[in-house]
């Protein structure tokens, strides 16, 4: 931890023993540069940018079993019941050893932003599609872990997702052209990557039937960087069709995401090319290369 | 609510019963051209960016008698206690008519975001400066209110602060002119504002030492669009420097901070030139307008 943190300091990290970063100078131009990147990627399909709050409705979330799923990585959003009598006890002594001594709370309804993608499928909820539609999205995601690491493993953090709505053969195309976009932009890089199979972090997996399923048939693949999964590619079949109801031609519409870990991308683009920013690549106009040939071959 | 929403859907709006929107299309654009104009305004002072995270430390807020002045604004992130038993307890039956049934909570020790400008007083904590520090950031906030409505009053919501460190005199040259550039922001874009002094929204405020002095001597201007406050100017004299020792010749920095709420000029600007995108004034040119006279003034 105080390793990263001693050698990217001088260009912008800062860590906060909360399990968060404060990006600056040359490192936040370069978190920058690495969004650009992705939304170049993200252009490739035309997909259209939407900006997400911060909370998810918790019943929206429960509609695919994410509490259930993931309990122990979810963060929800608790205010304090706004009784008078309730906030003048609060304020008598707000702060004990173990932390906020909180009074009673309001009902706790929102559950922090876990994956960027959420948003997007709790947007479109009823939607009839006729065509596959493409949307990027950019948020902090929320994940409580038992242990953090500078840029590595946070408690919240960036990611962009390219998002793809459509036909069972609409997505797995998005999939396909898009991983060797992201691959092609890899090899401009000269990161070396490998691609893995990869399953969810379920709460006691060996009981859940969606982990044993992702087991069996794998719906995620991993950019791995080294042990960094520093992107994503997500076959999610009909399940947020089906919950949501979001349909194309009368059936549950499939979905399918690319998320991109951004605090993961600074960790493995300074463990690659070092501290010093005048060696850092140009990751946009990479990326605006490998988009103009694969735009190029896609030409009639 | 529902007319806000209604009028402005077909350009990207959406509206969460939470108290959050969702923007794309032609609003999406808008806020990032209103973005894009206060950093033109940072810029005249070389502000330098910083991003910081989400999560404040509850007992970094409390050096500033945050949570005893502000208990009833406060968002609290949670994560429930990691225990098998008492996650699997959860999963049991995480939902019921009053939202989320929660388990036993682990320890809490951080708040959401109340305001952009915080992060900044705890991030250089300790400094002794030489010179005076300009600043900009943005980020996603939290104000729990007693209701809501679309763009005005909102759960989480995005502010743009610049913000200064310095000494009394430098810190009050840099609220002058910035509200002077503000100003002159408005008139290119034919915003009718009045300058109004405020007070920040204490709990109990008869009874809060802060509110009174607020009162006695005004430190927070507000430009109010109608009734609503679009950007506010504020003085804190003393009080962040004090509380993180933050130093300038041995002695506390005063800081002030020009914030600019994201969601209410989105508001502002659709009501004074209505929903169709095509009349929307080129926020982001007229900024550049004003900052390049701003900036010939000052040239020797």
């Amino acid at each position: 931890m105080t390793e990263t943190v001693a050698r990217l300091a001088p260009v912008g990290l800062a860590w906060r023993p909360n399990g968060q970063v404060v990006l600056s100078g040359p490192l936040l131009r370069l978190a920058r540069a690495c969004d650009e990147a992705f939304t170049v990627l993200a252009d490739v399909w035309r997909a259209e940018p939407e900006e997400h709050p911060a909370l998810l409705d918790a019943e929206a979330l429960q509609a695919v079993d994410f509490l259930t799923s993931f309990p122990h990585l979810a963060s929800f959003a608790g205010c304090l019941d706004a009784g008078e009598e309730n906030l003048r006890d609060f304020t008598a002594q707000p702060l004990d050893d173990s932390g906020v001594r909180l009074t009673r709370l309001a009902p706790v309804r929102d559950v922090l932003t876990p994956a960027a993608c959420y948003h997007v499928y709790v947007h479109h909820r009823g939607e009839s599609l006729t065509a596959p539609m493409h949307l990027t999205t950019l948020n902090t995601c929320f994940r409580r872990e038992t242990h953090y690491l500078p840029l590595r493993r946070q408690w919240t953090f960036r990611m962009r997702e390219i998002v793809c709505l459509g036909t069972r053969q609409e997505v797995t195309d998005f999939l396909r052209g898009t991983r060797e976009l992201v691959t092609a932009l890899f090899e401009e890089l000269a990161l070396p990557i490998s691609w893995e199979a990869a399953t969810d972090p379920f709460f006691q997996p060996t009981r859940s039937p969606k982990y044993l399923a992702q087991r069996l048939r794998p719906t995620k693949h991993e950019a791995q960087y080294g042990e960094l999964a520093i992107a994503s590619v997500n076959l999610h079949e009909d399940s947020f069709g089906d919950a949501y109801e979001i349909t194309r031609a009368g059936s549950p519409v499939t979905t399918g995401c690319v998320a991109f870990g951004l605090e993961r991308w600074l960790f493995a683009l300074t463990d690659r090319y070092g501290a010093d920013p005048y060696a850092w690549p140009d990751v946009a106009a990479m990326a605006r290369r490998v988009a103009g040939v694969a735009s190029e071959a896609a030409a009639p």
